[in-house]
């Protein structure tokens, strides 16, 4: 019985992580690494027990230097450095396609990081980047590719309010992103996330500030539906 | 072409609002009547331009002396009490599962506006009260009924933890509620969504503080994908 | 010369307020009378020195109870009880158009107060309410007719975007109102606010919550230019 | 129609950017550069589109280094060090004028952006810089100079009320900005916000934390019509 | 020896309050009522007390009804409405002169509060109300009166900024009391405490929102030296 | 094997809660009802199935009508008015002694609430109220009774600071519950409880706001090691 | 008789400093050195009093160059590198055991901090690091040993919800600790902080954001009872 | 008439400030420079203005390298390097005594800053730092001293709670600075502010977090009456 085995199972106690190696079978996806805050020796002791496991490893938060390392001992790992993502392994086939629309060109580090995400559990993923209300007809032109896809991300910083205009036009569920592009008071996220959150348009859910790979994640499994 | 349509298409005018004649088009579902800060004369005209398009009116926290004025117009509509929705209309086939657990029994209303939601929406609802960690073997009991829906939806208050765990669990996309049930530092429903919004556990996506109609619309229209 | 005029000429003192009678040639409009938190003995005190100097009051926040109390002193004063407002004397002649757009139903009492206000002060006053994105070619229909005034007021809770997508469409200066309108993470206007703060499009200034009037009054005084 | 031409003219696509050729047609300007957050090679580019169209670039928050880059393309290009602008172009005539006015010495850099943008956009603008009400007669002193100007814009960090008192003084239209001026309970800008949003002198109006950027194009806007 | 008296004296325990006979010995003056919160028991067994031992008695945020019920039982005390004071004793000679000043109307409560107080405590008061920066010349016309004062108290809500232009003008201690006046960004007077707080001019210290008893307290105090 | 137990035993159903019948079992202490924000009718049918199990009911947050209603179907049970608390069943021995301190008379609900919950699940409690740092001395009187006790509860609002001065004096552990108590800048509880989680004393660990359930708990289980 | 002694007993007054050498006395352990924000002259010399008093000295937030310097001074003191803390001195016999989990890798170095503060004071101490309930297995196999401690430390960021599934699952006294681990909306450990003071499970309390020294106290002298 | 010369005496307009030589016939003390945010020529510029008329200059935020500048400009300037102060000209004779109390250790700087500011205007100063309630006792040893203070200044990080004890025993009048000493919900100072805000003990009065400058300024001027 499913349930039983979850509490049997073991994962791997490394002292300083308890490596999840159910994770994919309870989530259908292998356990990712968030490197920002560990050092450099628990994620390589961490990603080797994954590797192991499930010959897929997800960095995410991947500085140049750490990618460097990683590189070192995955020669075959690839690192995404637009979106700070080191991957090692295959890539599924495309299960459906996800939109990803940012309001600026600072805001495409968090995007591609959703883009890239999606990408490597398996979408296929359209960019559309700068699409801000300032000059709307740029998002208003794209609408025909925009319909392609099953499930839309949205991320923007400053006055968030991409994502209810995208929701006001299309029937597809929006994922918002919040960044933490801005000065002053778009107090470093809060605010986009603050409009997103109060979207007047419905069909729209939100990820925390700058979490382009929740919205990747949460976009990837509506899409294996 | 179906671009042009939706900019030359007509609303209608009535002074107080513009109703949307066009929402069923762009978005698959007629615009929906959220009445608090409306009058209820203001409400009625709304409502009586909606059903002649579209034959289906959703009224949403509606209060029961609100009800009672609706229901003497239209006799056929139905109020649920508890979910503070009045509907008018048909609903479709159920187009897939949802299941709507609440951490508590204070959170019951915001869960069955999710609920009903999600039911006049098309979806096969199952709900799950009261299964908040302070007992997790009730959440583990019901493991199997909650993997036969293809979305989750999570109502907490207070710490808001039941959606991080459910996220640790399932592998289905969670649309998780924060409610403002609770005292002091729950802070009216900011400290659930903030918990809800760091989730560890990838999955999670977040609606504004007691929005079960947000909620039900989005996984509503996951589920018809 | 003008600057000792203004130390030397008198208010009235009352004890309870000290009546700025040179408010008009300082400002060009006489004092207004705020009447939350104050008497019905103090405003009717403070409208009396007003009116014997400048033929002309203005009172902003009245009830309805509060409005038959100053009905009965100034059987010509007016009422407008959308806006809260009542105002006794003479409307100079129309300096100019603004136009005032609101994103829901809900905020037409605000909106009201700014249209009123800009009234009473000289402008000729287009509403155009319930525009918001929700369905944005509601607001795209009347492109023109916006285009026609040479000041926009952005009336609007929740969310805020409004303000954004109109900055994004026309030339003109617009003054950002955001509304109390909303529940939650609305935060009872601050999330209107931030949005309308952080615009994306330039040629936005905000005023104070719910602060129709103080959007109206810098409208009709850009108007004047 | 004017409306039609917005929405089939065309902008450009670097992928990065979707550079808005039409926005000096709908707004009366080109699209301004804010530089944080890109890279070099992001804004020369987007600079580039915006120069061939347009004949006419203004960059904002450049620092020294950027700057150098930009002359090094664009040597008929002037940098305002104390503005952080690069403007390439020519200057419009006078249109009005604008006083800027600064609370302290240290809200100067957001003054100067304030007055440069403004200039660039046509105004005659005149600065009074350091008149705070800790000495309240150096504005008394400068009165008649400032009722030269149609608009005003007060620039103040600490505790703000300079727009207060402005707004007590002079009849003309005030655009506020505040600045991350100070220490402690400042709280990096948003104490002088709240303070000149609450003004009780009415006819002020408030843009972003150090946004001098937008407090000068409004300004300009306002001086236009 | 004076320390060791203090820790040996009586205070009386009545279960729900232990009456600090000692307070007037350490402070000064006697112990306060703030009535708020407590039952009209707890007062009067509270009041009984202090009486006994001190004569005098101050009991602040007094409801009309619970006056009633203190006149009941000391027909010589005496209730200052505005001020929200029930007083019973002799009050002591005048040890010097305080100026209270309002920015308006709406601040008398707390204004009253603050001047009852320091009458009470023996300062002779001067009340200067409703005179905001929004018509500056009604303070300007004060000077005079204002500098024969030692001490000053400001009240003042919403923008708060009579603290910082009466602290640029005058030589004297500024207390300076937010109150709870305004709407929107005011914040319950959060917003003229951040004013007061971040006071350009020197010579300003702050109390508690609304807490015109300890502005009083201070400066009376202060009178004394 | 304990483990195995818990995911076995039931649990009962009743729609709107899942009683949790094992609480005592892991926890040591049956299911408590938190009475705000649910029915009557709720909370009866609850209570009856904990009382069919436990012979043990504690009811937290119980209004004097409530009340009336419980006593109706429990005529043995108990309602302790100040603290809000509807207790049936029997009270364990006492474990140890705790002795709880309140700032102030107001505070004396949350106080009571801690002190029954802890005497109800079997400790031995000292009250001890009203002994704030205004008059440090009653405090200071009474530490050799403080010393009697294995566990202290510190029950203070606005400044909150009396659980560092009694983290200063004792050895014992501190539990420190902030209470809503107050006006302006006390946040309804916020400022006590920043004050009391910075205690520069070491010893203390706080909880919610007017949490005094949450207090008497753990200083119960406490009291039992 | 104690009281008095505690009085008059010295001090040492090193200017800087008042080392409080009657600190063993009353709270049972030595004054604590926290290091931030102090020279290393200011640390030596309070460091060199208490040890000659109490031969037992325990320093916190000790940055690796400032263990050098005292290395150099205190040859037999240790460095525990991890947790930032320096000791010098015997370390008392077991007195109980503590549980210290944490929810992931990054929140070792606070833990560490209070594992070895509760190793310094006497406890025994057991470490479950990264049982996050994103893999709520890992939790449940350490169920038997948990429960072999008298009092359980819970340390986590992000979303904090850790402590309430321990609480849920345990009948010891837990002490939770919020990190600052995280970005976004963890709001530097405010996110797990309000979350674990809201805990649906009782049990719980809290101190402050990243303070394992204050956890470690309080469960040491929990543990000594 | 002295109103009159305020308004017709000159300042000095150096461009980037107009240097108020009023300062000290309005206020009894020069123009203070605040160093912070202004450049080393500015600085330069404005003390050579101050010291040509008033012979004394007060510069506050002072680096260490901004010192060696002044005191090339300057030989006979003196640097408090503690207090961050650089102090042109003589000093009053004493005017009375104040007596700065400092919670901790890391406190130091601010009340350096305040010591010294009240030394330069006049005020003999009694230093008594490390006070704070871990250790109450230190305090109580030094009560004869600081009862011979005519005003008391108490500086605190943390929970900031050394004001509301000192608030208890002493009737002198006292002025409270909040540091931003601390980490976790220290909140930069924020929590001791509100800690002092709300100070149940009269007589307290609060300035800026870090201001010690205006506690030595108002203390200063409060020992001159």
């Amino acid at each position: 019985m499913k349930k039983e085995r979850v509490f049997i199972d073991p994962f791997k106690d490394l002292g300083y992580a308890k490596v999840d190696l159910h994770r994919e079978k309870r989530k259908g996806f292998p356990e990712v690494i968030f490197c920002e805050g560990k050092t450099e020796t628990q994620i390589a002791g961490i990603a080797r027990k994954i590797y192991r496991y499930n010959k897929s490893v997800l960095c995410t938060r991947v500085s140049p230097q750490l990618a460097r390392a990683l590189r070192a001992r995955y020669p075959h790992g690839t690192y995404h450095k637009d979106a700070r993502i080191f991957h090692i392994g295959r890539i599924p086939k495309g299960a459906g396609r996800v939109c990803v629309l940012s309001g600026g060109t600072a805001d495409i580090p968090v995007a591609e990081e959703a883009a890239w995400t999606a990408e490597i559990m398996g979408s296929t993923v359209e960019r559309m980047y700068d699409v801000g209300v300032a000059g709307i007809h740029r998002l208003l032109a794209f609408r025909k590719d925009i319909e392609k896809a099953r499930v839309l991300i949205v991320v923007a910083g400053m006055d968030g309010v991409l994502a209810s205009v995208v929701g006001g036009l299309f029937s597809k569920p929006i994922i918002a992103v919040p960044t933490s592009i801005g000065y002053g008071l778009s107090l470093k996220g809060i605010t986009p996330l603050l409009t997103m959150l109060n979207s007047c348009a419905p069909g729209v859910a939100v990820v925390n500030i700058d979490n382009g790979f929740g919205a990747g994640y949460i976009a990837a499994i509506i899409n294996r539906l």
